[in-house]
């Protein structure tokens, strides 16, 4: 690695990447840009600011990023119907290649030689965020301090802190939880603690955006999500934002008690992991874009769709957004949403949503030959015949020759 | 097509099959075989013998059918994690080959040249009866009297029934319900009447075997399910036959409003279709599943899983269950299961079905390594460099070569 | 069917579809339009017109097809390196999507109601002319006469000659073969006959295009082929129009007895067949892109497009060209492709095509890092270590717990 | 790294692995275990052992793996018409995989506590050792000198010799090429030198397994190719073992100018690489499995054959022959290969081989039903219309929806 004079750094304003700061200036004697991003984690970033520049910072970046980050991230992602291991709705993974498209905005702009982040070595996030990297800027270099410091615990950390005159209030002492979490518009994620146990189920206190399904209203929530073009964007006929219309959709699932998971998903490192994760509006939007789909969808695109869908998860998942096989997927994968427009009716109900209605000028579904009732000649089940003979052909000279299936 | 001497119909004893019955009498003058199946579709199949023996039936065979429905054809499906097109669980398609299966072995028992059925021309079913039939038996004859005739109406299959005395007590006025419904024991559909118009919620009364989520009782029930070999074999310790084992969860899931799904769907035969399905014991047999192999499984054998399921489905959905290719993956399938033993723990809730907890003595989830403490060298995290460095190699090198991916 | 009032005939101006001509007359009592169209099949189109006059056909188009096919047909499909059961490149199914465009362009120009065309009930030709034509315009109708009517041998199509006056001369007695044969500026192919029995070999005499191996010229030639888009555009250096290009390649290729095939393939409706197919050009064509592809596109993009084409292979062959799958899967490919520019040298001899050297303004080659000398630390072997050790962990972890591979 | 006691080393007797085995013993004060097989190389490996003795090795394994080679690696991945990038038949991968199970042995026999080799640490080959070795015993140490040492240069190495007094005719001096070479029973490999330019043509005197096709016979060689559950097992009616017979097929076809490859390959750790490959026995056999498979394999297990074969490969060539997703292909690839008997009759002709015949009990091939002919019924032509009708009815509602597919 050569002499590394200026760094960008992922900036939560909490304590660990707090001490990165001051780890970054004293190990590689550089100039560290902080960069605080909200992505609807629901905590305010403007006191970064404060932070970073008691800790010298001169260039600080603050940005609101919640309409990109739905806009061209999770809606792109939900045209798909992604879902990681049949379960994992990838509200982490997504969010961190929009974070590192932005640190090397900001390389550019200042004129930094390498990027910096939070993550530790074990994770898929040092992952995510350097392919990212690497994939936009190739000449950058990157400093992952978990990787390379030996302040692996939190007594170290303090330590570190009193040595260092790094405010201790930075650590959020209030919020300090005994899980490991992560959290944007999309989600939020728990890990360790209880959690390292696969068999120990999760307490009730540790959910934070949604009341348990005991909880919520004994009486049903209707609503009515619009879509055009494969997205959502309008809940009961009122138009919103991409942000405004997921941040209303996490409101409504919250109550409800919709969007809960707990599992244990394999990383991309090597290793298996116990994950609790909420997911009120994400969880809503997979069922509804399914039921427009359903409706609007030829079939064998529909089935293509699902037969892609595990691979493009898995690239998302391992931290792949910024690769050419992910455009390559997110080129067919958009080809087939012009035709995806309409309204879904769904009821949230504790715990569960269920899609209960759909409709859209680009229905393909035509009552006059599904029907059971006389469908005046719409259909010619005559036709049948000939088709089924046809597809069992293989089939009747290969148990004529003798092969055996049973 | 030859002449035709005997045939074996798939009787129910209902009207429409009785007056198959005698159609087929009248219009083939042939011998009918009738054989009645019971598969857990929740009525008594015992009364069928005097129905076709007061239709002049001499060879009639009455099956308990359940173990063999859910050991030989259920459980390998579920092994899969199958669903078709993201939701629906296959109730229907999978009983269809056990049905044909049977078919063809009294066929050649009573040495009949053809076999008949009660499958509309439209629908799915007619195509896995005799798919199933012919891949079973080449030179068998197929007689589907809903191509053939024009009894196209419930007024004219009345009339017949009068022209032909056949009682009309046969028709279970009784239960005349507004939907076509199919019932075994891994499910009961419904299609037609209101639910023709996708826009129309289904009504409360439509569903029968599970209570609504609002009816729920209020406190969870919580289960413990044993696998092995990737089946369940016991529930809260009991050991169980595959058949009482699913007949339990149903009656779990059903009391816990658990399982209801109200979609559109592609038919093989062409066009979308409306359907409503109660899958209770199914939808926590799926989550049960998945969670066991998340702790079992190989992460590249699970994503080669999840990648082939949706092939796997489509081929079970479409008829071909009693094809090579079928054969083929589930000697994938079924080489991933040896491992997938050891318990899952549940909750069941208004509606939902959640994993809290999964242990096995085949667990490859390891603490040691995955923990967010001091792991003992367990891990290097120094390796991620290298591991992220020459995943990168390759988009490193475009992105030097100038190939832009924003 | 209602009554048919004009119909549009795939006409070649040959016996059989003369023979057609005045069956559709006599048998419907509607108008015929011919259509003949020059695709590269080597013969003379102009000729069909006579033939259709005297045969009383007012409406009759002729047109030359042959820049449209290679432009918007073949080389879409070599995009993909497109091969159906590994061995077959699909010279007869890339023509028929167009001939149905064709077809329906016509009967809607001309106020027909109907489509015809002269290909057997065994055939894939009638799924893809037909699914193309449905697709197209879903109010069309079909007449397949070889499905209608009962001229079924070559005797009963020349007595119907004979009955109705067609001139016999339209036999085509001189090009008389044992072998049924079709054309295109992709390939020739030959069925039927001694072919019939696969453990034949097929006599020398059958080809057409190419000289055999052992007549070829005993010392190679060398071209270099230029690619842009993904479409070859030059041959040494002088441009070509596709057409023109292709047909320069099938002269290149035969004169050194390149791209003949001899396989038993799956047809759509069910049977194996045996078939025999020269393609000199599209032998090298595949060669050549895969080659440039080699240094330009992304590993990943590659292995991708490698895995979907065979899908997109089976598309093609079974008729689909003209749906919204191979529409989705076109997209993503022709998306790779943007990249896919350069120069392919090629050796031909006897029989083979090599690709012995390539390059490209895009190339993604890196001598620096690939080289077997000092890299002067492009690339850090060091990196390596952490690469395997990550890739291996989810191995080790399962060996640790006692699995066993062995 | 703990402290090692003793290596296994893959031990050639050249110059670079007896260098490792000096250093191996300098550097961590170890016993060195030199294992040297013969899997067809072409080069005695009996020699080894002086060798080895003289560098003071007291543990020599010299073992001839030729059989257990093509038995259990080369043919189980013929079965799968296995290829890398649509032109790479695996010949160095599928070697790897058997030296690594076989250091393992040794070690465990040994009690080693580590193995080495002398694969660089930019190649594919490190990654096959080392995932093989820790798959297989997870607590194994690794030693890759060439990741470790700065002997990266011919001239250090000699250097080194010359102060270790290593006897410098270990450095093969005749042999000397200006290729990096490898080889085993399947193909030997040529990389680097004047290869490093992908535009340059390799060199007519680089080729050391086949001739030229210009110097190949004027008349071709005919054989007849025995298949036994997917395997070749005779030649010409002579039984072979799988050694043998490849060996046999190996000299037909290096006669015949057969199986040269000139590519640009794209390796796991990332970069491309030209590789230049004879393949004469493989060449052959790709094409003859290919040819029995198409009158025994059902069409849709064929094709899913297809589908899942690019992944397939890809897994040998990164090196995951020993992983569990491996074995769940060979699973379902070996489950399609029972059928797979019969004979291929073969043309090695100047550079080419053909199928020209394929004959089979087992064959699926339906000459009465495939006929040109009068088949008497076999097949019934009017099936044709109710199979494209339905296959067409999604296609034909979505027209008529006013969906446009131009």
């Amino acid at each position: 690695m050569s002499k590394i004079d200026k760094v960008v750094l992922a900036y939560s304003g909490g304590l660990d990447t707090s001490v990165i700061v001051r780890w970054l200036q004293d190990t590689y004697g550089c100039e560290v840009v902080t960069f605080t991003a909200d992505i609807g984690q629901g905590e305010e970033v403007e006191p970064a600011r404060a932070k970073a520049e008691a800790l010298g910072v001169k260039e600080i970046y603050i940005d609101d990023l919640r309409e990109e980050f739905v806009r061209d991230f999770v809606f792109p992602m939900f045209r798909a119907n992604t879902i990681y291991e049949g379960e994992y709705l990838l509200g982490t993974s997504i969010a961190r290649p929009l974070i590192a498209k932005r640190l090397i905005e900001i390389a550019n702009e200042t004129g930094a030689d390498a990027i910096s982040h939070g993550a530790t070595g074990k994770g898929n996030d040092q992952v995510r965020f350097e392919l990212g990297a690497y994939a936009l800027k190739p000449g950058i270099q990157v400093i992952a301090p978990w990787r390379e410091w030996d302040l692996n615990s939190r007594e170290k950390l303090m330590q570190y802190c009193e040595q260092h005159k790094i405010p201790v209030d930075f650590s959020n002492k209030k919020k300090k939880s005994p899980y490991s979490m992560d959290a944007n518009l999309l989600h939020i994620s728990y890990e360790g603690g209880v959690l390292e146990e696969p068999w120990a189920e999760a307490e009730e206190d540790m959910w934070r955006w949604s009341v348990s399904p005991e909880a919520a209203p004994d009486k049903p929530t209707y609503i009515t999500l619009q879509y055009e073009n494969g997205d959502p964007v309008a809940i009961d006929g009122e138009r919103l934002s991409p942000a405004t219309l997921l941040e209303k959709l996490n409101k409504l699932g919250g109550a409800n008690g919709i969007g809960r998971l707990d599992i244990v998903e394999n990383r991309y490192v090597g290793m298996k992991s116990r994950g609790c994760y909420e997911t009120p509006g994400g969880t809503i939007l997979l069922k509804a874009h399914r039921a427009i789909e359903s409706i609007t969808l030829d079939r064998e695109v529909a089935h293509l769709k699902d037969e892609l869908m595990p691979r493009y998860a898995k690239l998302i998942y391992n931290g792949y957004w910024w690769s050419p096989e992910r455009e390559m997927l997110q080129a067919a994968i958009d080809q087939s949403q012009s035709v995806v427009n309409g309204e879904v009716r769904l009821k949230l109900y504790k715990g569960s949503v269920s899609a209960v209605g759909r409709r859209s000028e680009d229905s393909l579904f035509d009552e006059k030959i599904a029907t059971f009732e006389d469908d005046a000649g719409a259909y010619d089940q005559k036709d049948a015949e000939g088709f089924i003979k046809l597809n069992a052909l293989r089939l009747r000279i290969a148990a004529g020759k003798g092969r055996d299936l049973i």
